[in-house]
Order: C-alpha cells, then structure tokens, then sequence
C-alpha cells in the first residue's frame, strides 16, 4: 500500500486539536503491526508486556517533561475533565470546609455546579463582572487556610485568558490544565492536582492525564464507587480496569515528540511567541482582542472583527475555504478564536496572519 | 510511503482483542487524512461536520445490527464496564426496592460490590457453588416483581460461560454483554439496559456503548453527578463532553465490517461453528473443559491440560513462540483460554486445534 504525502489543513481547533504530523505518521505506520507482534496496539492486552512498555514509557516522559516528583502519582484515566469536576469534590472534600474557587470562566462554572452537589463553594474571586476577559490578580485573592482545597482553571479556552503566574494557597491548589498542559514550564509541587483531558496539547480525546498528591489519596471515603476513588487507579497504576490503550500510546508518541522537540523550556518559547505573533496582528480597530493584556492566553486566541457578526462570519467563511479551519469563537460567546496548541505549527501561524491582512485589506 | 503486508499473530487475547485486519488498514489508510478534511478524525472537533457523520453512522449501525427501537437509547460514554457497575444502581435504584442479581462469575461479583455501595442486592441465584461453571436453569430462577432491576452478566469471560436464552423478568433486566455484545442475535426489548466496555467485539478501549429503554431515564436523581446520569448523555446524544471521538469511529468501521459480513445472523452461525470445533477437539483426558454442557461460551473457550499447571504453562509458552498469543487463563483461576470473538478468523481457530494435537501427541 502506498501512501502519498497529504495536504495538511492549518486546524484551529480547540479541541479536538491538531496533533503533530509526524506522530500521526508514524502511528500510522505502526497501526496494523506495533513493535513486530503481529497486531496492532489496539488489539494487545492492557496487561501485556509490549503495553506496560507503552504506559511505562508516557509516565515516565511526562515525569521527565513536567519534573514530577516521586511524591505525585501520574494516571491516565477516563471521563474527561467533565467527571473530574466530579471526582476532585469526592475525593477532597473535608467535613465542614468549602472549596476556595476563583472564577475564570465557564469551565470554572461547570465545575462549581458539580462541586455544589457534594460540598460547598466558596468563590474567592470572579472575573464574571467583565465577561471573564482577564484573571484576577494575585495580590487580590485571600484563600482560606481552612478551605477544604483551592481550585482555579489554568487556561480558559472560551474566553482566552491564561493564569500566568499561579498562587501560592494554604491548601491543596487544584488546576484544571485541559488546555494548557505541557504547553509551558510549570512547578508542580505548588499544587495538590493537576487535570488535563488529553485532547488539546496531549494526545485524542478520551484520556485524562491526573497527577495528584499521593497524601491527598487518603482524604477519599471508601465507600466511593471504586473506579471514583483516586486512590483505586494509584495502587493499581491506572489498570484497575482496562484503560483507553490506543490513547495511552498516542501520548506516549505526543510526549516523545515533545521530548526530542527541547520539552518545555523549547515548546514555551515558541508558543510565546506564536501568540504574540498573533496578538500583534490586532490593530484594536478592524480586529478587536476583548481579553486585558496580561491575562492573554497564548493557547486560545481570542478576537473580533469590529464586533461585526456578518464580517465575522465572512471572515470564518472565506478562511475554512483557504486551508484555515476551526476559527469560529465558542458557541456560547460567538467571535473569532485560534486556538494554537503545542502541535499548532508555526506556518500555520503565519498563513492565518496572511490571511487575516489580506481579509482585512478587502474588508476595511 | 510503503506499507507491506505483517504477518499476523494469531490472537486469542480476552480483551483488548483481535480487530478485523480489513479494520485496521482502512483507519492506517485515513490515519493521517479523513475524508479529504486535511487531518486525521482525531485531530477534528466532535462537533464537527465530519465527525457528527461518523458518530450518526455508528449508532444508526447499531440500531440496525440490533435492531434497536426508538423506545431506546444508544450512547457512547466512557469509563469500561466497571463504571457502568456504579452508574447502574445510581441511577436505576428506587427507595426500598433491592436489586435481584444472579451471581454468574467475578465480573457479576464486581457489580454486586459496586451495588452494595449504592443499594441492596438480592441474590436470587449463583454459580459459585461449583467455581462458576454452569449458568443457572430459567426454570429456577424466582425473580421479584417489586425489585428495583434485575441483573445479570451474559457471557462470562473468566468462567467461560454464557447464558443461551434469556429470562423474561417482572423488572427491567439490565445486563453486562461486554464480551458477547453483536456476536449473536438478541431481542433487545428484553432489557432495560445492555451495556459493553467495546474492547472485545466493537472497538479499541475506551467506549462503552450502553443501549438504555427512555422510560429509565427518569428514575435518577438530577443531584447525581452531571456525568453520572444517563438522561445528560441522552439529551446530548453522547455529546455533553468530548467523547472518545477516535474509538467511536472505530466502532463504526467495526459495524460497518459487521454489516458487511451479514450482521449478526452470520456472526453468529460463523461464532457456533468457530466454537464448536474447539469444543469437540476437547477429549476429556488430555484437555478437559471445566464448564458444563449448555453454558459453555461461545467467545471465551476456557480448558485445563490434565489439570497440569506445568504442563499448561509449556503449552502456553510453546503457543506463543508457534504465533498463537494469548492462549493463558486469567490469572484468578489459571488454566487455558481462547477468546474466539468476532473478528478471531476461523484460520485461527484451525491453526489453534492442530497445535493441539500437535501438542497433544507429544505430550500425551
């Protein structure tokens, strides 16, 4: 079978996002035959020697990439960061303390509705007031040092802003880093967890990479549904029960990318500077950012076109026909977004400003 | 780039297992490219026109396969069975109404640990009286008719057993058909819920399809966890989050391959006849087969040597270097295993039955 080079569209997604070329490329060539065993990965039992190898190997890489210490677990679960918002309050929650939550966005909400269900939230801080167009500063948050925990989200990709800088709480801080992980360096030990669901910066859709504490294990009641208490995936390494194999190895394949790429000290510089790329592009006049400087994601980038739906919409139109996919802002805020993941490349970059000049050119 | 044809292993894994080999080259040859999108379907949005047409296709191909009626629902969710083993009494319990179970195995035995964390259980029958290897007679079965379900787990993958005919129950009967799911023909509006991690007949891990009668939706608490209730997966047809969006389309390449075949009316004379042969090459003395006559599985092939611990394990190990992989017990009971399910060619089968003799002959 031969397979001919493609044509690769510049995907905007917010996720699912594009992966890196040469990752699908070389799944691609292992697919029906991995590591010479006659099957794919697909079909290899979750308890075989060549898939303890993979799982291995995309633990260890991700302790490489993010420095994490023996004292946090690494898991590769499912459910998304939608039952993590679930599981955190279950597992976390003391008797008699609430959470100390800062809002940031609909994400955080989500996640607030869900903590409500099973303990109590108190918001310390919200951004709600302007839109959740920038995050609150630090000197501002007074965390509770009898909360329960502290939790904020790391990156908003609806609203593009971006934590860059994270507090330092009393209590256990936990992050929701879905579409921010392994995107820059980040100090591990200064939180209780960190989520991730995979599908942006980390591999497909249906893996959720949870670091956690391993102190924090002991909170959980046992008499949680089992695959809900953390502590489950920890003593048995993330195979209670059959994990989602194919997306393990798929963020094995990301994290080895990643690695040969420089890891994070390498990929941050150039996402810095992909979004500023893309930031300074905007005139403020034909193309608005409605996010504060400061709070400006360099993941999800989000802008207007004089407020102007039609002209937005034309704009969307014209570049999904020219090779630029995924740019329609979220459906709950409507506008523009480009969300410009790790495996986001730089022409890729560089041919929406094309774009956007030569869209602006026409339309002023 | 060239891709040659693999030499293939023959793969009597018990899950994840053996994917069909025209399967697996059609997703290699869209890897990279779906559809012409320019990326590969896990780089896409699951909102996106392409994929809303890949998870259509995979339910519309369930709904035909099974011939499912509109008084159900068909999801896609995450988690594998054992979440499934919470959800249920979740969100099917009503007040002061036990659960009837009858306890066929260890996969039924971790439901009813997950039930009792919930609910009550009521064993109205069990098999553990003789090491799970026989299926309880209908006639002997006293379901209740103020239950709030009954439960029961249609093939048993580590015992080797599978029920042959359905009871017909005075509460829905909700059943764990993880490893026998499309390998025959059901009525579905026999059940109140039917559910299968896709592992072992549907797909790569990762999925669980679960197939639930709308009238259930009603009975769970909306304080439940948002992911935790079926109605949120119903009401956003397996949207509400991002689902496992590469196995779905696995799943409907599955189906597809399935259709193909001649549904399940041909899977399943082709799955009698695969197990047939592996029955009749058991003599009683050299292999024995521990389940008894009328519940033996037609997927899950289980058999002693002798009841010879090393001699199973020489037979094990000389399988694997003859390219015959799997073939070991599960580790809670030992022995022999075949897992022949739907995409385990019967060249396989054949290829497994002369090893035996071969084996046989020379260690008899």
């Amino acid at each position: 079978m031969t397979i001919t080079s493609v044509k690769r569209t510049h995907n905007f997604s917010a996720g699912p996002a594009a992966l890196p070329l040469e990752v699908l490329e070389k799944a691609q060539r292992e697919l029906v035959d991995f590591q010479s065993a006659g099957m794919s990965v697909m079909e290899m039992s979750h308890r075989s020697k060549e898939f303890s190898g993979v799982i291995e190997s995309a633990e260890a890489r991700a302790r490489r990439l993010l420095n994490i210490s023996d004292e946090y677990a690494v898991l590769f679960l499912q459910g998304g960061a939608s039952l993590q918002f679930s599981m955190i309050p279950m597992n976390l929650c003391l008797p008699g303390k609430s959470v100390d939550v800062v809002n940031t966005g609909s994400w955080t909400k989500k996640a607030i509705k869900e903590l409500n269900k099973i303990g109590e939230s108190n918001i310390i801080a919200s951004s709600e007031d302007k839109n959740f167009s920038y995050i609150p500063s630090l000197d501002q948050l007074n965390f509770n040092a009898d909360a329960s925990y502290s939790y904020i989200t790391s990156n908003n990709t609806i609203a593009g802003t971006q934590w860059k800088e994270f507090p330092k709480t009393p209590t256990p801080l936990v992050a929701d880093m879905s579409s921010d992980i392994v995107s820059r360096k980040i100090n591990v030990n200064d939180f209780g967890i960190i989520f991730a669901g995979a599908q942006k910066n980390i591999g497909p859709s249906g893996v959720t990479l949870v670091i956690i504490r391993k102190d924090l294990l002991e909170r959980a009641d046992a008499a949680l549904p089992t695959m809900l208490q953390y502590r489950t995936h920890v003593d048995n390494k993330s195979l209670y029960n059959t994990p989602p194999t194919f997306g393990i190895y798929m963020i094995d394949l990301v994290f080895e990318w990643l690695e040969a790429k420089g890891g994070l000290d390498a990929i941050e510089a150039i996402n810095i500077q992909k979004a500023k790329r893309l930031y300074d592009a905007f005139d403020g006049e034909f193309y608005i950012c409605p996010v504060a400087e400061g709070s400006r994601s360099d993941m999800n980038v989000v802008f207007r076109i004089q407020n102007n739906e039609e002209l937005e919409a034309q704009f969307v139109k014209e570049a999904t026909a020219a090779g630029l996919s995924g740019l329609k802002g979220h459906r709950s805020v409507g506008g523009l977004r480009a969300s410009i993941y790790n495996a986001c490349p730089e022409e890729s970059v560089d041919a929406l400003i094309s774009f956007m000049k030569d869209f602006e050119s026409r339309n002023r």
